[in-house]
């Protein structure tokens, strides 16, 4: 078998996932694409179109390698780029018989905890998946796939140990409608992409409880000041909270209208049970899984986050949103 | 005459005044208010309401002491808060023939600076109308108006050094709806304020022009840093800045569909010229007079402001706004 056809292979076949393509297939010749079904690669091919997600968006096929089989992508790729939801991706690992990703360098793309570990995703693939600290790095920033697939300007930020690898990576991201910086907070950055699932769902809830805009602007100034909190527990480096990366993507995803965290709120806000929450929308919010882990998690680290623990309390804990957001309301300044 | 009959009188006939007072009659059982029309006094005796603002809202007139005669308002309270837009403060007082206010203890609800001077208010106030330090204090918040007199939960941050009597006054603002908080950082309180309203504009511009989300985002955490940068100028104590006073107000002036100064922005991004813009909106868009005295003052502090420059050049230096941002983009990240 030919090794590493492919420098960069991106894992998953949702929006971002898509919307990487785009981006990574502006630069390079060939990109690798683990999707699922081999329906969806059988429609890439014939329409070049992503059938479930950014489908109004011409992809340039010619330039993908598709697969079904990971195991393969994995061997032909030295950069491999997960963007699964992040409660799948044990699993979706495990179904394709990866053992092992040593020696790649592996990108998280993944805003979320690993539900079984209350891990983050580097953390999960270092301890689990023998990938060393220096080959992990992570890709966020306020970037809505869509507008992505709209060309509509935006800026990412990849977060990782090994400084020149970063820097070199970076150059396969950018073009002309896509900006990105490197960072060297990566732990920070993935706690702070898991936390604005989070917020954006508070937003939501209060946003479908009627509380008006100077609440919902509050609310999410004293959920930074939570996050600003977490991230100081979980990895105590200097870092400005109000870049792009932090504060940038809060904003994005608990304020544009693509935020299906937000959306998620909104209607458990206006009443609707979870279930049905959960039959109303197509995809995964992350926040309502990485909320439980981040309660997990805190049960060591004892930090002070009342917007986190009334979104879980109303997730979770069943008690109605309007008595969690009027206790809620009391502690925030 | 006699002398204080009113604790506390407003300053101010506008959308924001006529929320104060809705707060302040809550509260006490008169409150004192110079407006400058004997019209609207008169329409608020006949008709419980405001002519020109907030004019769905009932007002409790019977606790109100309305009058024209500025000098006799002063002289029957022992706090006056203004509320009048910085532009007109000095035309106001001057036209009133007021020459002092010692002795008075005044709370400046005014987001701007006097253009004549490029100072904020307390500092006006201070140096040329003999208010002492400590009698100066600054009501701000993330508080559309609008969302008060809908009495939808909002929250308030008295700044002022004098703890006691800040802490005191709290009490005569807080209602079910409205929550308030001290805090002893007025000169930052206050520049935070200024600029929020040119992040506004900023963000105003940016969607007249088409940029999406993901780009407001990087766009509003940008300028939340130019915040820090100039707050640390101005006033180098301790503060956080993703307290609700200063990040929570750059967020709901900067998303809300309440706010004129995003507004003012929209129409020059959309290609609007400036004459345009003004004759199409009925309220004056502080930002618009801010940024230029924020660039005046800048002159000597030279602090690193992209996004405060690039308003000023549209908005002054009739730079169009789509090479301008072009510029911009490039600096941020």
């Amino acid at each position: 078998m030919q090794q590493n056809i492919n420098k960069i292979s991106v894992i998953g076949g949702g929006s971002w996932g898509t919307a990487l393509m785009i981006l990574l297939t502006n630069n390079l010749e060939k990109v690798g694409w683990w999707v699922r079904s081999q329906d969806t690669v059988d429609y890439l091919q014939n329409h070049h179109r992503n059938p479930n997600y950014l489908s109004y968006t011409e992809l340039p096929v010619h330039r993908m390698h598709l697969s079904t089989n990971m195991q393969q992508i994995i061997d032909e790729s030295e950069v491999l780029i997960f963007a699964v939801p992040a409660a799948f991706l044990k699993k979706s690992l495990d179904e394709a018989g990866i053992k092992s990703l040593k020696g790649k360098f592996v990108i998280s793309a993944i805003k979320g905890i690993v539900p079984e570990y209350n891990m983050v995703i580097s953390e999960f693939l270092e301890t689990h998946y023998e990938v060393s600290h220096g080959d992990l790095a992570f890709v966020a920033g306020p970037c809505h796939s869509e507008e992505v697939a709209m060309q509509k300007l935006s800026y990412l930020t990849l977060s990782g140990i090994d400084a020149a690898a970063v820097e070199d990576l970076c150059q396969d991201f950018a073009s002309w409608h896509l900006k990105i910086s490197p960072n060297n907070d990566l732990r920070g950055t993935e706690y702070a992409a898991v936390m604005k699932n989070v917020i954006a769902i508070a937003a939501g809830i209060a946003s479908g409880l009627n509380y008006g805009d100077n609440f919902i602007a509050v609310l999410i100034s004293n959920a930074v000041q939570e996050m600003k909190r977490l991230l100081k527990a979980v990895s105590p480096v200097p870092r400005d909270s109000s870049a792009s990366v932090y504060l940038g993507d809060v904003m994005v995803t608990a304020y544009s209208r693509f935020s299906r965290n937000r959306l998620f709120g909104t209607l458990i806000g206006k009443g609707y049970s979870l279930q049905a929450t959960m039959a109303e929308m197509n995809m995964v919010a992350e926040g309502y899984y990485a909320v439980k882990s981040l309660m997990e998690l805190n049960k060591e680290l004892e930090v002070d986050m009342p917007v986190m623990e009334c979104v879980y309390n109303i997730v979770y804990g069943g008690v109605s949103p309007h008595t969690e957001f009027r206790n809620l309301a009391d502690k925030l300044r």
